[in-house]
This record gives structure tokens, C-alpha cells and sequence, in this order.
């Protein structure tokens, strides 16, 4: 069944969507929590076969999802909590990817994706900023120069879009890879959702990399480990929504509308009872060609991408700080 | 009657709204001429009376609206015959507010409006980072300083937006006016359009200053003659369109794909014949509210509001240098 | 006696100029402390008299200045001790220079001096980017909408410089006093110091504003109460040195090293004995034309400069949601 | 002889140091043109021999200078003779180094080296932005989508400093190299002068690319054929000068007014007769140590590099747009 729903880069959407119809889909699981206290609601998605990756249009893997109201605030006020959250979610995936034995040193090159120069695709560049690599001062002094018994060397690289480099990102992270042999990638990434309740208050981290999406930049390549060499954790945030979502809730809407309509009834129903392809076949010629390209974003968008740049840097100076402190519980 | 149509900056726009009802608004005179050479179209909306600037929602005035694919090319691609006539217009609009006597200085201030750290809202900022003010050197070394027998003398100012100052735009304005006596101010400002078709290929040249409107920053005030005091040319750009404008156009796409369809006809006919208050209260409650303070813009609207402010700045240049070459003619 | 000593914007080191020649300066009196525990030194020159201003080239005033090589360091690591004694000061020169009756709001104007796009001259942008304003808030929603008992109203600017505005700071920010009715000006700037062992690690508090002096940006005006018409609190970092700075250090170095050597020694004698008037005559037309309108600045000024602008902002932000707190002890 | 004298970056002033002293250096030829009516002076510099190699510490190669007071003016005003001259330079390293034969494309990878964050280094940052990559295009749709029969393919990089990405840049670009399989590498540098005279108004184009020299970043490494695999062509601009050059300068102008005072002159002989190693000895002591890591800039040093960023990027689009123009005559 071809379907007509715009693309979402969130794997707690695509689960949704089948939610939303009653339909459990075979080969994927779901579970939630919620953390009532400090309103956190993490999503485990596990994709756990062929079949299921098929259904939901990713990848087999784990997509783990938080969301908090807290996620953009200044990082004073962002609860602490937050950040321990976030920093053992990334933790649980790296060492479901790789195992770190005692004492050897773990070896992250961390990639910011994304656009410096467009605000709402600018997150991945700006957690850049606020990290501190070690790679070099390792190198040259050996671990012994770091302050604590540093188990993580680091390097970052903000390798820019297509249209500024006429390079494929993987191209360039593949490149730095063969050169640098890191063990594994964190890749943090400005992503679209289906859905503008979840901009800036939703993050997902996912064993599987990050996939071409409907995200702000165009062109964007897998980067994963197939095409990488290394494992690779993404780290995506949804601050904008594809335009045509719009266009897609206000049919949705307005359908409702008239199933809700004594006079207009039986229209809403003849219309609820199209397939999405049928609706799509009705409708697509009178949705905007203008629309293509364009993204939905709050007016606020610059504040926030730059308040949920510092918790993600938050959260990873935590995790590098003390990588194994999980594990050992 | 309460209407629910989104607000546009674009006096053209608002027209539009009428036109397309076959309305002729009293007080209003609109005329169109095209330069097919070129590709620029001029509409030239001016709003004669009182009663014309209620119905259009807009202050009687004279809005000069070029559009031409060629806005947000490159500057050397540029038609300098495009740089020609924005630098036309605003001349028109300058010597319609003030005359100028031979060998007198004009002393212009300009503005510069919005958000230089939100891509879409930086277009103003931009413009200003490309203009020569000579105001300090006039005044250490005289007129006779300057390499050409300028007229114009320029100062400018980029005020910031009110979550980044406190204060509104038109307190610091009004302020920087009170000391420094210009004559006449040019604002350059982002806008929202209701139509994406008209992102970054419109430009609208007022002598009405500029007005708050549905653009990218929000509680923006008037900065007109009476809140500043002397006259102010406004000169906008649509570079986003309000999120529940693509609402509105689906909506209405989706009623004439009812009219169209055989067996739903009816049902489109009926919602036809509402107003569009009633529509409005047919909907209200399906628009999601999570698209308030929302904005839809294109994906490279980083290099387009570059672009353009470079073509801007060139035409402004243009003016400077010659200011009263238009006038002689 | 024309003095060719380069200019400090420290009083410090206009001080110890004179210190070091064992120089009681007349109406100017001089304390030190130094907190060994955190290592913070607190210098307080008070310009009592008309004549000790004259010798100073400094006007009459308080001048406080913390030296600590904590300044430079991410906020968090920073002792908080830093920040509180940085409050201290600031808050010390405030009831200085104005009385605040209990409950009456304190009306502030944050002033961020300098150049954004120079990165040693950005430091008062970048204050202004952590602030947070409420001026708007208050006026729309009264002071109740504040979630603390809040006695501070605050607004901010960030002119810019001459080169790009054509107007004198002073203008710009003397008609938003004119507009805005502050009670009190901060501004922050950066300096220059004589002393390339200050940069970075110093901050200067002075009750007299900010003077003309040879910082970063060139034609600086004065900003003070004469000049603006409220109190102005001056807040300065040194981050360049003046280039011709070096070239007298090194000259000084040089005789120092001849009076050492037991050949060379007569001359370096004789050299001593000279005036700095006469020094300057004699090398003047040696010293490089070129050095004019140069900076000294170190290689890491980028992160030193965001580290410092977070340290300030992290006092300010300690100072306006407690002002009254010091007052009552 | 261990050589007290400040590392410059131009073989130019290299050559000059020893020119002063009126040797001929073995295997170094120079050859000097000045076009005098476009102002530019041509110094071409090649270090044929490995004994010439030895004595100017820098490598065997072709290393052309242009010198021109329009480098750093508006591209409009720029004299378009200076960007043909620094085109042609350009392309006559290039077919030094490759031969391209007719019809086959040229794969280019521009590298911007240096710190965007950090003014007078973020001048190859500023040319990246400038410049029209194509090599995504070209691979996605054929040399025939271009509008010209465009030979060059062109691909980007900024790969930023080691302090932010914890990798030497030679690794970066290795690996990119490896990836994509470039012909050549155009690699712009912002550089470190001997003589603040020639600052920003000086660029060099060597065919031995770029060399770690005592630019403005720190621990730059060698972007060389050897260490990267293909020809590197080094385009370089001095946008400051090492603060310790600045001491130098002032010693040596220092002895030459001892030579020329009656009193003193003896002194002035004697230190004269010291060999750079004895004059270092002399003063090393007294050269304050906090002058390392320092650097000395012009205080409009932003506008400078924006503007020559500009002149660059114009040569190079000349260049891109007809690369084989110069040869055919």
C-alpha cells in the first residue's frame, strides 16, 4: 500500500501512525515510562526484524525517545535529571554497540550535522561548540595528561552541507574515519517531525545512525555503520516540520469536521473511507507545488536550538566525564 | 464581519483578496505594468482615503511592489537593470515625502529591522552590514570629505528585537531620531506574504513606514511618521508565510476538490456559501494551536536573504551616489 | 612634561605608573586586599581631588578591579566566589551612586559596547546575548509577572561602533535614555591595558563610565553621567594591549639589560637618566609608523573573550535578581 | 647558526632578511616586475636547490607575491586587473603541477584553513563561503547540467583548527582526499608577516601549499604533496604580525639610534657586531614571556579580511570559469 504520509524522521511517530489505526505491528515493540516527577516520558522502540523494519520504513535497531518540556530551557534552570537522562540513554546504546574493557581507552569522533548558517538546522554545529575535544593533548601527552582518568578520547568535526562542499557528508566522515579509526561516531543531527507538538521537547537516540530524511537540509546520506565502518549513535532533536505536514493534519482536521457535521456527514465518511492513496489521488493536484522545499518552524527557533545545544553538550560532558559510571551498577 | 483571512505585509496582497472577488474597493487604485524584457513586474497600490484604508487594513499611502525572479540572485547576475528600479522607486517614494533643494544635504537614517540571529528575520541587519555611513566623517571633515559631491548623508542603526533589548523598536528609533535630527527614514524589514509563491521575489517600497504585521518577529511596533516623527520609507521582502496561512489554502483547495468530485459536490457548494467567519468557526477548533507563532520558510532561505540583501544594498548605493539623478530627468 | 607612556584604560596602571617611581600621588588614594584562598586581588583607587585626577588622566571616581586567572574559565568550573565578589563591586558602585527606597523598582540600561564582528572588541555584544530582559514584560504584564519579588528593570542595547552607524555611541544611547528614562547605565566594554600580563584576567569597575581611551575600536566618546545624563557604572576587560605598548616595554627591557652588562653599562646609565620625553625624541622616528591603529592580542582571544562574557553575565544575572541583598548585611 | 630572527610565512621577507645583508643565496632566484600603473608589484621567489631550500627554511618551489594597495578594497572598486594578475598566478602553479588535457575535467578540492570564530584567521573560511561548488552536481547529473563547458569540479572543505576538532587538519583533508580523489588542492590560509606593512595588502601563491609557519592558529601542520598525496597550491594572505616580531623591530631600530648618537654610538657598534644569537642571549631574559602566543593586527582587521575574502573568491571564480585561458595563448 503506497502511502501518502509525509516522512517523519521520529521512529515514536511511525509507531503512531500504526497506533493510531489499532495496528500492532509484528517485529516491533513498544514500551513507555513516564517520570511523572520531572515530566519525562522516554519511548523504547525496538526493531527487531526485517519485516518490521519494512512496515515502519527504518532500519532494524533500538530508537530510544525522551521528551520533556525541559529539554529547551537555559541549562541552569534544565533539570539536572534531564541531562542524567539523556547521557544514560547515549551510554545504554554505546555499550550495546561496542564493549569497553577496563582501563582501554574508548576512541568517539563526535559529527555535527547540519547547516551553521539556517537557525533551525544549526543544532548539530552548536553542541560542536560546547564540547571539549582531547584527541590532540592525548595524543601528544598520552592519557596521562587528562585531569581525570579520562577513559574517552575526542575529536568533533562539523563537516558542513552538500551545497557548501559538493560532498556527500559520509563522504567526508568516511574520509576522517579511515584516517582517524575512531570506534564509534555520535552524530547529532536537527531532524523533522510529523507532528509541531513535539519541536524542541522530543530527542531521539537510536543505535541505527542517522537516515535521509525530511530534515531541514536537502541531500542528506545515511550515516550509519554500513556506510561508515564504525558503529554510529545518532542523536537527532525534530525543530522543524515539512510543510506538507501541515497540509496533510488540515485534511485530517477537516474531515473530522465534517463526520462531526449533521449536514456534511456522509461527505466526511465517503472521504474517511479512501485509502491515503485515494486521498492523496484527490487532493494533490490543489497542494501548493510552492510548498515543496519549505519547512515550519517557531518564531522562537534561534533560542531554542541554542538552549538545547547546551543540555545535549550537557548531558555528553557528563557521559565523557565518566563513561563507565553506568556500568557498573 | 469578522474575517478570518491570515494578515499579509503586502498591500499587492491584500488587494488580491478583493480583486479576486471582483470587488473594486473604493479609494483604491491599482495599477500593473510588466517589463517583459526583464521579467519585473510593478504594481503600484495607493490608498486614497480613509474608507480604502479600512477596507484594506493598511494606511492611506502609496505600496510600489516590484517582483522579479532575479531578487535573490547573485549580485553580479544580477539585471542591474532590477538594482535600477528598486533604487527608481524608492526615489519616487523620498521625493514624494520630502523635496530636496539643489546642494542640500539629505540626511537619511537607516534602519535595519529584526532578528540578525533568526536566518528568515535577518534580512534588515544584513542590508546594513553592506552600507558605507559617512555621517561621522561629514561631520570631522565636512561635506567636502566625501569623494563625490554626495548629497546624502547616512547614518544606521540595528536596533535588535524587543526579547533581545526590552524596549520596543520605535523607543530606540524614536530616541536615536530625537538627537540626531535625519531627515527621513528607510527601514528595510523582513515581511510575511500570504502567498509562498511570492517568498524572496517580491519587494514592496511604502511611504507608510513600516506596520506591525504576521512577519517573523513578533510585538514588532509601527515605525511610521507619527510614532517617529519624520517620514519613513518602508522597504520589505516576504521571506516567510505564516504557518495557519497554509491552513487557509488547503482548506480552500479542499473545498474546490469537493466542488470538482461528482459525488461531493454538493457538500462543497454548501461550505462555498459560508462566510468565511463561519467557516472560520467550522474549523477553529481543528487547527492545531501548536501552530501559533509558527512560520513557513524555504530550505535555502539562508542564501536567499543573502543574496537579496546584497541586491538591496546595491540599489540603496545606487541612490546614494545619485540621488537626485532621477529627479532631473 | 609631555609623558609618552601609552595609555591604560586601567587606573591600576596609571597608578602604578606613578608607584613605581615611589610617586605619593595627591588626592588619590590607593587599597589592595588579596584573597589568598581563591586567589582574587581586589585593587580599589579612589580619584579623590580635581589634581589627583589631573595626574591620573583619569576623572575623580571609584575604581574597583579584580584580578583572578579564574576570569578566563568556563562558567562552571568558575568559582562562584569570583562571580559574587564581581557582584559585590558592581553593586557596591550602584547605591554609590543612586539611592533605592524599598519596593521602588530600579530601572537598568545594559549598554554592550564594541564591535561584534572583531573578536576582542565583541565582549560587551556578548554580555548582552546572556542577559535576560524584562523592561517589555513589566510594562505589558507589571512587575507582579515576574516570578521573584524583581526590583530590576531591565533593557539593553548594543549600538555598535562608529564605522558602521556614522553615529558617536554616545548619541545612540543618549536618545534611548532620552526615550527610556533608565535610573542607571551598565555598560561593558573592552579595554586596553598597558600590561600584556593583565589580559583576560582582569576587571576594572569604575563609577565614572567608560572614557575615551585606546581600546579596540577607534573615536570611542565618553560615557558618562555628564555626557548621558544618568549614572553611568563602567565595566571593563582588557583583552589587546596597544601595539606601540610593546615597543616601550622592550625599550625599557633593553636599558635594563645594558645597565647589567659591565661593557654596555654607561649607556644603559645615561639612557636611564633621560626623561620619557626625551626617550621618545630619541626614538621616535625609529618606532614603526605602521604600529598605529594596532592591537596586541593572544591567539586564543575567541574563547577567552565567550569565557569572560559568561563569567560577567553570570554576575549580572546574580546582581539583578538579588540587588538589595549586599545593602541589608 | 641558530637564527634569533621571527619566523615570517612569506618567502618574500625570507629573502629580504638575507637581501639586507647583500648575500646572493645559492639556488634561490628572484625575480621582481611592478606594473606601476595598477600599483601591483610582482616578486617571484624560487628555491630551486635544496642548499637554497636550507638556507630560506622553506621548501623547494615556486612561491609568487603580489603586492597591491587594492587587495583589500571593495570588489567593485577593486581594480579587476588585480584579480586577472592573482588568476593568472593561480593558474600558472597549477598547470606547473598537473597538465589537464582538453576536454577532461579537473576535480578541485578548496580547503578554507583557520578559525572562523577568530577574525584575522577566518580568511580561508570567509573565500569557502564565497565560492560556487559543483562537484555534487556535476556527479548527479553530468558536466553537461553546467551552464558553461565548465572543466573544473569543484568540491570545499572547512575543516577548522585542531583546538576545536582535536585532529590535525592534515589528517581531515588526507582522509577527504582518500575519499574523493581530487586532482589538486587550492588550500587559503590566513598567514603571519615579518613587517606589519605588508599586512593585508600582500598574498602569496606557492606551489609547495602550506607550511606550519606562526600564523595566527596554533600547531598547524604541513598541507604538502608529501603529506597529503596530490599537488598543493598555498594561497596566503598575512593578516598579522608575531608580537615578538614587534620586540625584534624595536632592538634593531634601537641600535641604529645608538649608532647615530654622538654619545652613545660605541654602544650602538658593539651591539651592532653581535651575531643574531648574541643579541638573543642579550635580551632573551628580558622579552616578557607573556608575549608568546600573541599576535599583532590592524584594529579594522574585520573589514580587511572580509574585503580580501572577497577579492579572492572573485579570482578564483575568473579562474574556475575559464581555466584554460591562459594556457591556449
Amino acid at each position: 500500500m503506497k502511502n501518502y504520509s509525509v516522512r517523519t524522521d521520529l521512529a515514536l511517530e511511525e509507531k503512531e501512525r500504526f497506533a493510531s489505526d489499532n495496528v500492532e505491528v509484528q517485529g516491533v515493540v513498544l514500551e513507555e515510562e513516564y517520570d511523572e516527577e520531572n515530566e519525562i516520558r522516554l519511548t523504547r522502540v525496538v526493531i527487531e526484524t526485517e519485516n518490521g523494519a519494512k512496515i515502519m520504513g527504518k532500519p532494524t535497531g533500538i530508537y530510544l525517545t525522551l521528551e520533556s518540556p525541559d529539554l529547551a530551557l537555559e541549562v541552569e534552570e534544565n533539570s539536572r535529571v534531564l541531562q542524567e537522562r539523556i547521557c544514560d540513554c547515549i551510554r545504554e546504546l554505546i555499550f550495546h554497540k561496542i564493549s569497553c574493557e577496563d582501563g582501554k581507552e574508548l576512541k568517539i569522533l563526535f559529527v555535527g550535522l547540519g547547516n551553521r548558517a539556517v537557525t533551525p538546522d544549526a543544532l548539530g554545529p552548536y553542541v560542536a561548540d560546547h564540547l571539549e575535544v582531547n584527541r590532540h593533548i592525548v595524543k601528544e601527552y598520552g592519557k596521562y595528561a587528562m585531569r581525570t582518568e579520562q577513559l574517552i578520547v575526542l575529536s568533533a568535526i562539523v563537516p558542513g552541507v552538500m551545497g557548501q562542499t559538493g560532498m556527500e557528508t559520509a563522504e567526508i566522515v568516511r574520509g576522517i574515519v579511515y584516517e582517524t579509526k575512531p570506534d564509534l561516531i555520535l552524530a547529532v543531527d536537527a531532524l523533522a517531525a510529523r507532528n509541531s507538538r513535539r519541536l524542541n521537547r522530543t530527542i531521539q537516540i537510536a543505535d541505527t545512525g542517522i537516515h535521509p530524511g525530511s530534515g531541514v537540509g536537502n541531500y542528506r546520506n545515511a550515516m550509519t555503520e554500513e556506510s561508515l565502518g564504525v558503529p554510529v549513535i545518532g542523536i537527532g532533536v525534530p525543530t522543524v516540520v515539512d510543510a506538507a505536514t501541515i497540509v496533510n493534519d488540515t485534511m485530517e482536521n477537516f474531515i473530522t469536521a465534517l463526520e462531526q457535521s449533521q449536514a456534511l456527514r456522509s461527505t466526511g465518511e465517503i472521504l474517511r473511507s479512501y485509502s491515503p492513496a485515494e486521498k492523496y489521488e484527490f487532493v494533490k493536484e490543489l497542494i501548493s507545488p510552492h510548498l515543496n522545499g519549505m519547512f515550519v518552524t517557531p518564531k522562537d527557533v534561534d533560542e531554542m536550538v541554542h538552549q538545547i545545544s547546551h543540555t545535549i553538550a550537557a548531558s555528553l560532558n557528563l557521559l565523557f566525564s565518566d563513561i563507565n559510571a553506568g556500568e557498573s551498577e
